[in-house]
């Protein structure tokens, strides 16, 4: 499916926001939209009474085909501080399991009178699918979906970016490790793209990078102190368990060699470089603990910021029904 | 035990309803009253803040001794509409399996002022054992209970269907497939042999249908053709997973030969005969996908309509406390 | 550790309570605040609007790495009526599943701005690491460690204790079974030494008492009958099923015969001595029947007074941040 018909589904004619299923395509005066948004709530998570009530009395469904405590706890706290009422729903274990197609699971939520679903699921384009079959005013947001997309991880990622660098316009930016198979990867690309970040490095394995990916507009390093060299962000992504010991990778500790960001890797990078991380991190295979826990971290800010971003979305595509 | 000792436990001496376990023994007057009550509920879905204060500060424990997400998910949101505080407890994966009794679960967590319990459970009459033992003020909704009842989609099916057909008196209703099986089926006769229904049917094979059925008050079909013929109203009835390779069906492409609903078969019935499902739906078992997605299906506004039903019930129980 | 240390991270300069770790090294003052304060939330309630302002807009993570329904539900109560934002966590079942290391979990839900976490766990100190590593103004209460402690549990017990004897100057009270894997044992013998119990006694087979635990003050019986006469407290602990049919124990049955609490034994205590067990109970264990549901029972209030503790220990806690 091409940007366009994409665009289509998730920016109404009037350009504003009714689903959001990927970075990609994306106007830049909407992200930033978007980021301006996220700004107003970051001061929220600072007050004693963490709450507005912009979204009371909507109903949004957390939709998760695939369990992910984390980010299901991160769209929880957005939806409870914008005064809605959530219902979790782990469907892997529910209705699927009775052989309910995704759909029909869907409409059946959507005939409880949701306002918004966020949904994860193993499969690329299932949002997407979903937000093409839901009634005008309900809202659809991609919390991950296969290797695809995970929007709201970009986007809380070029806002903590824009935190500490205030500019896209000079940045040098690498993406390090398992691009192949990280729909995170793929919404920060999108999303640096659209920002204007003249110089983005993808570092990796040749077995961990897409085939082409350059032509999303990266430079391609399989040498990590080679496309470390100058930066002023450093992404890690997260190895998935399942690849430490497979047909792509050596080994967890072979990977850690080549590939996990250490104090001396980091070096090479400018002094001021921030290092970024979507979390869950392992410790010892793709970022090393001092590295973790250091100076340069803005590991967990990213959380904080990332609870403003997906307040900012959902009161942007709640306040619309 | 006798309908008349299920009407003591679930309706006081003064006619309200104290607990909500069966449809059977209801007065019509009753029925009517949660019907008219759930009318008002169904605009609260659609405002904009979708809250009514009734139950604020009511503590609704819905306690799940047997897994349904939707169900459960049903029952919350009616219950978060109405601003209670709502504590989800799925009750086989703790308490009872470190052997703790079914009474002493529900009086821990009557002694934590409960103010209602919504109970599902495999055992036919738990929800009655339950409501024998709470206290004065502490009201009890079966969610299902075995193969016993479900009252609150016996209700919800019949607010569906005088929607639509407005008066009960001339109506002729099928109700096909596993009614032996099915605690829906039953809730489902009680309630509109209550109402009225002056020809209701069940449709199914023998080995799926109750011995003795007809004693219910309706006539028996082998044949769908026949069974179905002049209908103003087709339920059709979920196919549990277990029952299609068992020992009472040849297999489930058999059963929707026979006794699936198709364009085919539902050309039989009145041309405005509306199509109802319980959910979730076998797709090409019990029913054919364009029937259940056609113009006389009803399936969704059940769900919708389920909501209102459970806000009726709820805060009728709920506001005598 | 010594007692000193942790009072130091769990009550700070100024002797209020940080953080709610153990009832060891608590000073009287401290837990007589605790009980006066949970008086005024027992009669919440009992009110129509169970609910009080106090924490409202305050984020509370029940991060339970060890499965409790039952506690966490207490706890998830108490949040609820003090009016805060509930986070239920299962933590077995997910990040840590991903390789990710307790306080890095702890580090990401704190950068979620959390203003608590309850926190249950299978490995003793657990909840003390966590405290000494939250920010300032963050709480943590701890909701089980291991064999450690269970400090509301212990302070609910002794909330009910003076509820029904009013004075803890002239009183006999015994803990009877299991001694030695419990932490509820742990923190009741530590908070009633503390308020001033002058005959505190632990009842067992030598096998089930900790070596030495003469050591903290109370007296060690062997034999039931021994121990239980002139009490005026009686407390028995729940049997873990995996202890039943170990090594350190002959059978269930046996185990009954020589301290299960019978209407027998119990008559050696004073007339109007009273029964009191942490819950879930093992019936025809470690208490019978006619016992646990008798008039000298106090199980169930236990329950109801424990959610006036834990909303109490959470106003104090959330109400200095």
């Amino acid at each position: 499916m091409s940007p366009m018909s994409r665009h289509d589904v998730q920016v109404g004619p009037d350009g504003r926001l009714r689903h959001l299923l990927t970075t990609e395509g994306l106007a830049p005066e909407l992200v930033r939209h978007i980021l301006d948004t996220a700004d107003q709530f970051v001061s929220v998570g600072e007050r004693d009474v963490k709450k507005v009530p912009l979204l009371r009395g909507k109903t949004i469904f957390n939709v998760f085909f695939e369990s992910s405590t984390r980010t299901r706890t991160t769209f929880e706290i957005a939806a409870k501080r914008l005064s809605a009422d959530v219902i979790n729903l782990n469907v892997g274990v529910s209705s699927t399991s009775k052989g309910e197609t995704l759909l029909d699971t869907v409409y059946n939520l959507q005939a409880m009178d949701a306002d918004m679903f966020v949904v994860r699921h193993s499969q690329s384009g299932a949002a997407h699918l979903i937000a093409r079959h839901v009634r005008p005013g309900v809202a659809v947001i991609n919390a991950g979906d296969g290797r695809h997309a995970h929007p709201t991880q970009g986007l809380l990622d070029v806002y903590t970016i824009r935190h500490y660098k205030k500019d896209f316009s000079g940045l040098t930016v690498a993406i390090v490790g398992d691009v192949l198979h990280s729909r995170v990867a793929r919404s920060q690309i999108h999303a640096l793209k659209t920002l204007g970040v003249p110089d983005l490095r993808v570092i990796g394995p040749k077995t961990l990078l897409p085939a082409q990916v350059e032509r999303l507009g990266v430079r391609v390093f399989n040498d990590m102190a080679e496309g470390i060299r100058g930066c002023d962000v450093v992404i890690m992504l997260r190895l998935q368990n399942e690849r430490m010991n497979g047909a792509l990778l050596p080994s967890a500790g072979e990977f850690f060699r080549c590939y996990g960001l250490t104090a001396e890797k980091l070096a090479l990078a400018r002094p001021d470089a921030i290092v970024m991380h979507p979390g869950p991190m392992n410790r010892g295979v793709e970022i090393d603990s001092p590295v973790a826990d250091g100076r340069q971290s803005v590991i967990l800010p990213q959380v904080t910021f990332g609870i403003a971003v997906r307040m900012a979305v959902m009161s942007m595509l709640g306040s619309q029904a």
